[in-house]
């Protein structure tokens, strides 16, 4: 007998917005090959395991106190990063961190969407953008893509343009089906922009398209360039997202942040991990060439992949996605249904898990 | 030159209501003995630094991996906690957990409260109360206490009749205060309210009064009691808040949670700190004592402190309180003027530090 057990959510005075919901979230199922929330497979190298554990063993010594509420130390490193990959020289006070590119999504929507104010987004993308919008009560604007999934970026900034969005969203590579937006589209769309506009790069790493970054001196009053550790830095456990942008953008975002959002912990592992940049992003070519293989042997069983500039592949056509995603479990492999009519998409995993993708591909294709 | 740095706040598309903001928190002064925040003064023993570096390091191993995005072996132990220390009998479905008490304050407001809602709660108290209101765009109601900074609960009972409140947060002990609220005058405000009653238990270790968990079979439709491990488990820089209601209520949170808040580390550190929670308490009982005896010593010179059920005092009465808290930090004493005229609040320290703010104390009183 659990206390309270016999209240119902329906009994409870829940915003009218809420009703009917479920939470977010990828089906959590015990399948030996996973390969459905885009995470990197390839487990930290000892040397990262080693050093994260002893920085952070460091900062438990003080776990009485407050970490840095500014994560200063964090920004820097951060900042070193973007600015040697992107070849932007951006400082500290250009980085802003948060548990996770959620946290750091819903913190711009706070200081720049909420309540009277539109974010729009190029559909099918990323599905935390209208959840976190509508959990800042921003009014959420879907605007399409070309029927191959591509971004028509004149047709966007038209679209821009014409709403008048506070805030428009665009993903590069874009999840889930993973294309890449050259920097001239998105001039257009920065310069149609009268607000601001976030270029959502959490797959950045994987893709051979230069960064947004390299707009930021051109906007500094509209862009925002979000990233996270999760997927190149294999530190999905770690929960680290990240921004660059002006400094002023930073300012805002510390009205609306939680103060001390940001754990001892987080940051120091975080900076740990940073350190080892170059061997973990070592596993992003890998994967970008496991991608490519994986492409063309869908392409081989007559399957139709979507050019990808990610660690995962959108592709089709199934006449009943939904039972193919089930057939999948049943040969062992959970894939990811993202709800895009005829089409499952696949996270690229190690050479053995896109083997086993691959195999199970060929049955189910029969 | 830092890029994006001529653009100003100003320039920036803000939201109206908050602009001419500051960001909240405590300055953080390079001060040798810091009052000021209400973290434990005692570092984690030697044997919980190891078991939590240990349990991490676990973690580490596989960070390329998302975390439980439900945390249920980490509610189940914050269960079995509140269970013995309340003696009601909790399972890890009455547990909710996130990034300090200040995320499930703000989860708890994108549920239950929001545009066209109101949260009203008895001033001075916990300043986030109204800060997270104001972020979520709930509607702040403040209500009186009596002029010792007690609450009148039977009015408290009444404002909240009239006022009709979606949210009532009550603190208990009361920050910055100190003083706690009796079962029974809680009970008059759970009966008189028409939606959520929080009752913030921060301090509520330090305190003698019985916990509202034990109130939460009478009424499960509304009552949320919040907890933190940054005050008594002297685990401020890991960050981790928790709260005890129905099960319903959790389902609730569960659909304004970002997907996988909680971090590996985060939930791994905070299992492992609570399995040393005899030990990190053991410092609970040496705090009360001496807040007892820096309430006694204040008297003694001549100081009104507040009677306190927590690890602070506030104490008066200063002419000119913001000058008074500028004495104390150049007698290297970094206490809070927390904007209560003529107070100031002092976090109790050790030993060394309490005699050293005694010292100040006296000086400053002369």
């Amino acid at each position: 007998m659990t206390v309270g057990e016999e209240i119902t959510l329906e009994q409870l005075p829940l915003r009218e917005d809420l009703r009917g919901g479920s939470p977010y979230g990828a089906p959590q199922l015990d399948v030996p090959i996973r390969l459905n929330t885009n995470e990197n497979p390839y487990p930290p190298p000892p040397e990262l395991v080693a050093d994260v554990a002893e920085a952070v063993r460091r900062e438990v010594e003080s776990l009485h106190r407050y970490p840095d509420r500014d994560a200063v130390a964090l920004r820097e490193d951060l900042a070193d990063y973007l600015s040697v990959s992107t070849r932007v020289v951006l400082s500290g006070a250009n980085l802003w961190a948060a548990n996770g590119s959620n946290e750091v999504l819903q913190q711009i929507l706070q200081a720049f969407g909420g309540p009277g104010r539109t974010a729009l987004g190029f559909e099918p993308s990323y599905s935390m953008h209208p959840i976190i919008s509508a959990g800042t009560r921003t009014d959420w604007v879907p605007a399409p893509r070309r029927a191959d999934f591509s971004l028509d970026t004149e047709a966007a900034a038209r679209v821009v343009r014409e709403r008048r969005p506070d805030i428009v969203f665009v993903t590069s590579p874009n999840n889930p089906t993973g294309g890449s937006i050259p920097l001239d589209g998105l001039r257009g769309v920065l310069e149609a922009a009268p607000g601001i506009v976030v270029v959502d790069e959490a797959y950045a790493e994987f893709s051979s398209q230069p960064s947004a970054v390299e707009l930021l001196a051109e906007f500094p009053a509209r862009l925002i360039v979000s990233r996270t550790m999760s997927k190149a830095f294999a530190f999905a456990g770690g929960r680290l997202g990240y921004l660059a942008a002006a400094p002023a953008i930073i300012d805002a975002l510390q009205l609306v942040r939680l103060p001390y959002h940001l754990s001892k912990l987080t940051q120091a592992a975080a900076r740990a991990a940073l350190r080892h940049a170059d061997a973990t992003l070592a596993s992003v070519h890998k994967l970008a060439a496991e991608r490519d293989r994986v492409v063309e042997s869908l392409l081989g069983l007559g399957f139709t992949p979507v050019p990808s500039d990610a660690n995962f592949v959108l592709f089709g056509r199934f006449a009943d996605a939904p039972a193919s995603w089930k057939s999948y479990v049943d040969h062992g492999v959970l894939i990811r249904d993202v709800g895009i009519e005829g089409h499952l998409r696949v996270t690229i995993g190690t050479p053995e898990e896109n083997d086993a993708f691959l195999e199970a591909s060929k049955e189910i294709s029969r």
